[in-house]
């Protein structure tokens, strides 16, 4: 099979490896789609993310699909022919964070592509049976692979506990922003308000259901925010991972509202007003990936009340995949999701 | 101003009263739209819901919406001009229930037509402005009219909680059963299926985004709903207030899921195999009316999440009320919601 | 070592078998309390509960505790000499209930005594390490088997979500409802009225904290109840698992208070009066055992929260196994636990 | 009555004035006891708390409590002679906040001794009938009036959701620190770590049930502290307002855990580390006073779950209000709670 190697930084090669033997209680899948995730980038600009650093070869990919083609002793539920879905962590199932259903936060976990475990960039994986989701009739492979991204929308919007009628303020329009939107307006937000730095990004956000966006531009978003939406959103999403707009979200929550981190600041500190929370009781809730939601995410897209294939901006073949990164690197601001056919 | 009187079961009588003063903290508003409700109905059927029986002439009416005449002393947030949804019931404000926020289980609560308190089947009612509703240019007092049915749907979809890409069943396809499909649809739920003996209701229901519709002719919608639904479904609501339904719940709904009484029995007592609801760990939650739902549910009727005037199937005439009754009464199994315009 | 079956109903037998052999994640444990659960003596007695039918032999016991005297490959966080509490319960960890923290509502469980997976009434059992926890040195071993009862009263009381100043009723005060009350207390209930036919229990009842008992025998329980705690109880427990009370808990329960059933039923539907607890706006939960719960139990008995020592009213040695459950059928007024020194 | 006043930063008055008069809906109260709160004395030392300037002469007081002497029209729960508690806010009712139960939220509350309110340092005070909170035989006035803070505590550790054998960590032992510590106490919590800079407050925390303390004079605390609790707390709580403590929650609560803020700072912005509580997928909390607590309190305190008597370390007569003010600033390290008894 075909295994695409980030060898070193900027360098992609692809290798050619013997097909890895199915073992008890897993499937082997024939991948077919890998999604580029923002963490994939930064290993492929800079080798590292944060103080997890690159030595040696290493294969990317943790947003990914396909099709089972054998199945290992024990397995059930699936088997050969079956379309899936990969949630690309496995978690150890013993600990207290796994018994108690917080499996994302299990200290064990091994996640596609978070060293050392290697990714899902080649031709076939070796996956636990039950973190492989079948999908429906009506839901293809591509749109397999976009539930990754999307289950982190979806976590957010959870955690922030959005409902109907509700109005959402979303700081940042990149992937996680956009299926932020895409989650809020599944679960009936009324009112969503997407900031942005660049046009293009404000234009996918209406394209997609944001009801108002803004220019962050000027630097008086959370001003321009207020106006839209008098005494503040009951959730703010921060997906941008800056400074700046973490610093924003104590400035713009509704009395008694919920701001939600999404983004993970490069930046470790950050100067916040906690007088502002703290006066209007605000509550702050973090994103850490996502638990249980690839089933709703896939019965979501299916039942159509989330498309999330209009994420996809770019797509590329398996030959491509240094391509694939050049132009997820040069061209962020048009670059909502970029997908490699394998 | 006209009033409508039930002046006994059957019959109705328009009236000349002088229109009442606006008092502080009020407002007076000139009604446009009266939906007919099921508590009406028994009224001018039995002169009795329940144990509450009715003495003399009686005003009907609670679902209501009009335009503000004039507003009482104190009142700053509307204006004479406002077009206005009205919450029909007014709570003490002080006991334990209000000031937790469950002020639909005030023991004092004020409600439209509940005896002795008259309803709001007339030309102009004067009611407390902090349940008056602005309604936004694109919503129509006919819809502001039918937010008092939607609250019902949509409290019964907050206690269910509802979420993105879960299954629901709903037993009972009249008006209440077919808001709470609205609610349940708006919130996200991927796999609807709702059950009646009446096909022209279950023909409603798949309008307004039923995935699957049983009839219960047969007596075995149970068998029918777990063949649809393996596991059966995240959460059941009973709407048709039938002791059959309310013990099918039971069968019906999935391992670790919940229940949702929404439809008020006539009968006292069931019989419940509450063994079935113990080993599945499931809950039982109960609706009573709805609180703090006006300004989320005209909100989701501006932003297109819920298309609430689809549930009006006859319009009547202030002079033909005793005619929209009759209709109501005469062909209940086609009507879904009646309503008079003022 | 020495293995307690019960060969057919009502009879005991000791026999001497091979120590099982650990394996990978497990530990060895040898056992040094045993309580006797009422499910152990519906199976002495009857030879079944419910549909559940022994066949052949079978050895009871579920609620364990002892040392550890080996461990299997890959346990780290146990040693040998390590005092546990044994959970009894092992699911499969890969199915939705599972995932989701949910554990005792996996369909796959395998349970202590739960046919056909025998019990812990011998002197060695292999059991996955992590659900051996440890007890500090504070908390001796005959706690430790205690924890096992004293998980249901705790889940009780955390479905019901007990908290500081509430007022609680528990409707039978045997094993289960007296460590709901312990449970309760530890929570912070003001006012705990515990109602039982039986004035023994009452008053061991009284001893363990109750602030008010009422003897049931005259059948208006509900009006005494209502008496002592105007308006009703926050949240009532039900755990005599009769139809009797499980129909008083619609009546009793405060207008928006929860109903949490514990004691399953043997009869398996109940004539229940759904229009209380609808206009009460009630919320009606149920038990199915009890999950992540072993941890917080072990803490709270060695900090002090919760003296669970109390319950214990018989002690028996392994010799006496036949005795022990003949006087726990035949006392039964008077034992709350009778507990099994191996 | 005598009422004294603070007329200027340091110097406190005793003036004679009328009696006020009931109003319909209140009780006129004859004031029995006033706590000095941390607010009362930063208006003592510095004419100003925050941006809430003095101008002019004030009355402080709002922990208190005292017996009903006259009832106005249409009070029908309240008679003379009972003794209450007096809630200090008192809300519109008719905001999104009121109505949903979060009336501490209101931005229209009028709060005792929030300028422009006067405070209840006076022999009578006119109080809204329904937040006079009847006290039961065995609890005194002294206690009515320390319902107020230990009202902040409860709200604290409700917030956080303290629940039976948690750890939490508690920095600061002033009052504040010192009631949360009860609250959470009383709620079950199995380990509790308490951190200050004075050995004094660290005894008065050993003795109201702290398990262990830190002394945070080193600036180690974090690191002690991890050192009691493996893994850190569930739920940490910041009651000192400093922004070094403020910073140090992010460091120490335990994955998955909570982090409630009740300090306020007096420094709008802290240098926060988003990416710990992120990783761990951690939620911080903010208290703003507290809603719907009385009688809770006032049922914990009655039925024994909390002592909070022994929070008061220092009592004065009203001839010796300036006094008392003297000594809570000058002596702050040993005061816990100074009460005023009128």
């Amino acid at each position: 099979m075909k295994v695409v190697y980030l060898t070193e930084p900027g360098t992609m090669e692809i290798a050619e490896e013997v097909i890895p033997e199915v073992r008890k209680g897993c499937a082997l899948v024939r991948i077919e789609y890998n999604g580029i995730c923002g963490s994939d980038v930064h290993f492929y600009k800079d080798g590292r993310v944060g103080d997890c650093v690159l030595h040696g070869p290493f294969v990317l990919g943790h947003e990914v699909s396909g099709t089972v083609t054998e199945v290992g002793e024990g397995v059930t539920e699936l088997k050969a022919g079956d379309r899936v879905a990969l949630e690309p962590g496995y978690a150890c199932g013993k600990c207290e964070f796994c018994k108690s259903g917080r499996y994302n936060l299990c200290p064990d976990v091994k996640f596609f592509a978070a060293p050392p475990v290697r990714g899902a960039l080649q031709e076939y994986v070796v996956h636990p049976a039950d973190m492989c989701f079948k999908l429906p009739g009506n839901v293809s492979t591509m749109e397999g692979a976009l539930v990754e991204p999307l289950a982190v929308g979806l976590h957010a919007a959870s955690l922030g506990e959005v409902s109907l009628g509700q109005s959402v303020v979303i700081l940042g329009a990149g992937c996680i922003g956009l299926v932020t939107l895409l989650a809020a307006k599944a679960r009936g937000a009324a009112n969503i308000v997407v900031a942005d730095l660049h046009e293009k990004r404000l234009e996918y956000a209406r394209q997609m259901g944001a009801t108002h966006t803004v220019n962050a531009g000027g630097g008086d978003a959370p001003a321009k925010i207020m106006e839209i939406l008098e005494g503040g959103p009951d959730v703010v999403f921060e997906t941008a991972g800056s400074p700046v707009t973490i610093a924003q979200t104590a400035h713009i929550v509704r009395r008694g509202g919920t701001i939600v981190l999404v983004g993970m600041s490069a930046q470790s500190e950050v100067n916040y007003n906690f007088f502002q929370v703290m006066e209007k009781e605000a509550v702050i809730k973090c994103v850490f990936r996502y638990r249980n939601l690839y089933p709703k995410a896939i019965a979501a897209i299916s039942g159509g009340s989330i498309n999330v294939k209009q994420i996809v901006t770019h797509t590329f073949t398996l030959e491509e995949a240094g391509k694939a990164f050049e132009t997820v690197v040069e061209d962020a601001q048009n670059v909502v999701k970029g997908i490699i056919k394998m």
